[in-house]
């Protein structure tokens, strides 16, 4: 019992009334908040599917998986122009060029965009873009673009920390509320454990532990969680299940030319038989 | 369900020709392992469930507990009599007395009967009582007792240690069949982690890597991989969601009272209420 | 095994022509990396401890720290004017006035002054006051810091995040070296565990383990490491042993009253004493 | 040496009363516990190492490695005669022809021996031929193995698990000493972490913590803390320098042909280098 916080565990209510978490807690909002991105609500009945490409790559890359998933039933795209990757000498994304092409994906295919955000200093280009600012695991305690990101009227994908626990996640949606922005998504995408076979340990604990401390959405990441496009499907299945609002997944039309990330990343195939999947698991626990 | 995922469709066949596995691995038996519990097949088209209190109490509390699961739909009636406790001033089950106790709810209600066998001495005591055998997760490596357990007529219920790789939880396994013993099911219950608002980490990732590098059965136990209550009935539709074969759930008539593990057991109502959701999620993934 | 990587086991000359560390590898200067911080050797033969306080709070508690750990020997004075925080709603530091007082402090005592700068838009301001820039925990892997403070003309203290490998901190420093400067001090301060007792778990494994595979110099903050102040001084000891090059250690004037890290802070008193313990410990080892 | 820091200088009541730890707990016996194997303190002024081989392979090895590691210093040898190991394929040991064989090398070296015992069905047996119990890691919580140790009259080597906490260390020495046994010595050999450059990550903050805590004397295993021999001696001087009252450490004549744990064993002549520079060391912090 040492290792167990006794402050989370019976009364929500409790809960709620910590003051270190003003805006976020559940009790600020005891209904919960649907996000609105670009007309797509997320936290609502509806599961929702957040899709597309770990980087952009090239225009044709792009669009022919913007096409597939929106095909196959995603409502928004996802696609990385700035790449935070652990070697200097790894692909970074097009940048501003990559935006320019999700922009022109949403053109076409009337999906919402959105796209990671690594540093203040592009907030504004970014937001020119896209619809949705995704903060990365990596900068989920980089505290100052937290602040930014909490000053544009702009929704958030928050990213949970590799390594961070449920309250420091909660703590990084309380810096971005604190700055006037409340259009928050949060993110499961998998801690770092001693177990090497994946490459995260998917948390799924964490979406109803979320749930019940705050208002805020939470969707989660199968691919990152896992780090295998197989186990893709039936970690989607689960997240859906335990009560996610949502889910983040990585698809490519050819996963194994991608730049980063090919071995997590669907085909658009499996990823049409995977959304096919998940509309009998939302039926059966009461969702869309 | 033709259209469900297959977590076999891509085994790599370096995989399953593993030599360290000759016996665990999936290559041994490709179209996979069910194992009989007294009438009860684990690893087939249901999910069974295997319900009970954390430890026999008293008469009572058995009874009333496995009238109370058996009605609801579980399978397999489990219970504790022998307890590994932290702490040596903690209660420590019943022993025969309660596996006694454990063979009379069994004639009353029909229900094959799961218990831990914490030393080699006890094993024949245990068997002459019980259905099922449990190495718990603090015995995973107990390889002394693997090899003894691996010797007797019964089938294993063997749960992954705290910090245990799937790896290790396979040779665990691997040392039990090369006794002679097959007829093991496998448990994820939930890893060491830095997180520390639940009792552990549940890694449902484990359930499809297991049952790609390996024929056994896989259940899932959301009491001990969350240790509240109020999470357990979330967890245990993603454990189904995600392809286990069966559940292990506490429940208790009176948790508030339990001499062990109380938070995270659920009451009769509540048990029965999962039941009734978990087989929609079930008939989702094409199960029972 | 399978748990450890080969790669790093056997042969240095092996491990010192991996591509990914071009610069940061010990191939790449196999004498060593001497960092210059204003006159103050890093990585010389002499064990240096860089100490003060963690956050500037006012003229009178930076001075009093500066004098006393001048006195007791430290080479250099650490004290934080950006403080990242949890919570939004924690003492953020006293920013760029933080920062006058530490070239105060600098005039005074002659002490080189290290702070940390957690957002590349503050580096210009950062650089005016101060002789070393402290890249944190939490900013390891902000890429376009990292990028930033490769550009400018300053010692960096690049400290290990809380779940980072080895792999991880020593590509972090590539980002920085690949910009141009070259001149980086690495800091093992403990990572994130499943114990609970301290506050991270000091990992002086890191120590040889960094040294082997980079010629940069390697330091040790017990501080972060432990949690708790009264530990320090030995786990100080056990950097020292373990070939450390120096040490990073939080003194307060006043520990109880102190704004952050009250409990993991020194008084002058006990770190006097544990400078003469230190002594000793490096004259056995072979350092000064 | 009375400047030398005090683990106990500060110690709070509140933890010394838990009445969790009756007999472990440091309030228990405040003066601190010297353990007599067989004629060896072991928790006094001197720093005793423990050594040999992993495991028994035959006389001429053994032999050959108790001369060496008892001409270098070393106060006790260890060697294995039954070996957990984690596949059922791996050498399991020479069982009771190894324990002769410790006894052997016992009567021509006159060191006391210590070696594992996996099972309490093999206790009679390896009491008969050695002078220290060892329980390992796996077997941490094996908590009928720790009651059965608990009443022979042998002093015992208590590892902590790979992913225990140093309370559930103490609440496993409370388990023995609750027996009648109160001749324990713990041991940090390192933990489970997500680092993998390393077999495990040595936590040499449990040394002090263990020592506040608790009465019983501490060593440190630094062959198992790292799995590789080349960094065995600097995570040595450390374990003295931070206050471990011995050390355990693997050597072997021919390491590269060992059976198990080759790549973590000392050659002889590597052994006695490092039993040259510990014993700087242990005269800087005021030891033996």
């Amino acid at each position: 019992m040492s290792r167990q916080s006794n402050v989370l565990d019976s009364c929500p209510s409790e809960i709620a009334t910590d003051l270190s978490l003003r805006l976020a807690c559940r009790k600020a909002r005891p209904e919960g908040t649907v996000v609105d991105v670009s007309g797509i609500p997320v936290g609502g009945a509806e599961v929702v599917v957040l899709a597309g490409p770990c980087a952009v790559e090239s225009e044709e890359q792009l669009m022919a998986t913007a096409r597939a998933v929106k095909a196959a039933g995603a409502k928004v795209l996802r696609g990385g122009a700035y790449k935070p990757r652990t070697s200097p000498y790894s692909f970074h994304g097009l940048r501003e060029e990559g935006l320019k092409l999700l922009a022109q994906a949403r053109a076409e295919t009337g999906l919402p965009v959105v796209t990671e955000v690594m540093d203040a200093r592009h907030l504004d280009t970014v937001c020119r873009y896209t619809d949705m600012l995704q903060v990365g695991s990596r900068n989920m305690q980089n505290f100052t673009l937290l602040e930014e990101v909490g000053r544009v009227k702009r929704p958030v994908l928050l990213k949970r920390g590799m390594s961070a626990t449920i309250e420091e996640l909660l703590q990084a949606a309380e810096y971005v509320m604190k700055g006037g922005n409340h259009e928050i998504v949060l993110c499961e995408r998998g801690i770092r454990t001693f177990e090497t076979s994946t490459r995260n340990t998917l948390d799924l604990n964490a979406v109803p532990m979320l749930k019940r401390r705050s208002h805020l959405p939470v969707i989660v990441d199968p691919s990152h969680g896992t780090g295998h496009s197989w186990m893709v499907p039936p970690l989607a299945r689960a997240a859906v299940a335990v009560g996610a609002d949502g889910l983040l997944v990585e698809v490519h039309c050819k996963p194994h030319e991608a730049l980063s990330d090919g071995e997590q990343s669907l085909t658009p195939d499996r990823f049409e038989l995977m959304m096919h999947e998940l509309k009998a698991v939302a039926v059966a626990v009461g969702r869309r």
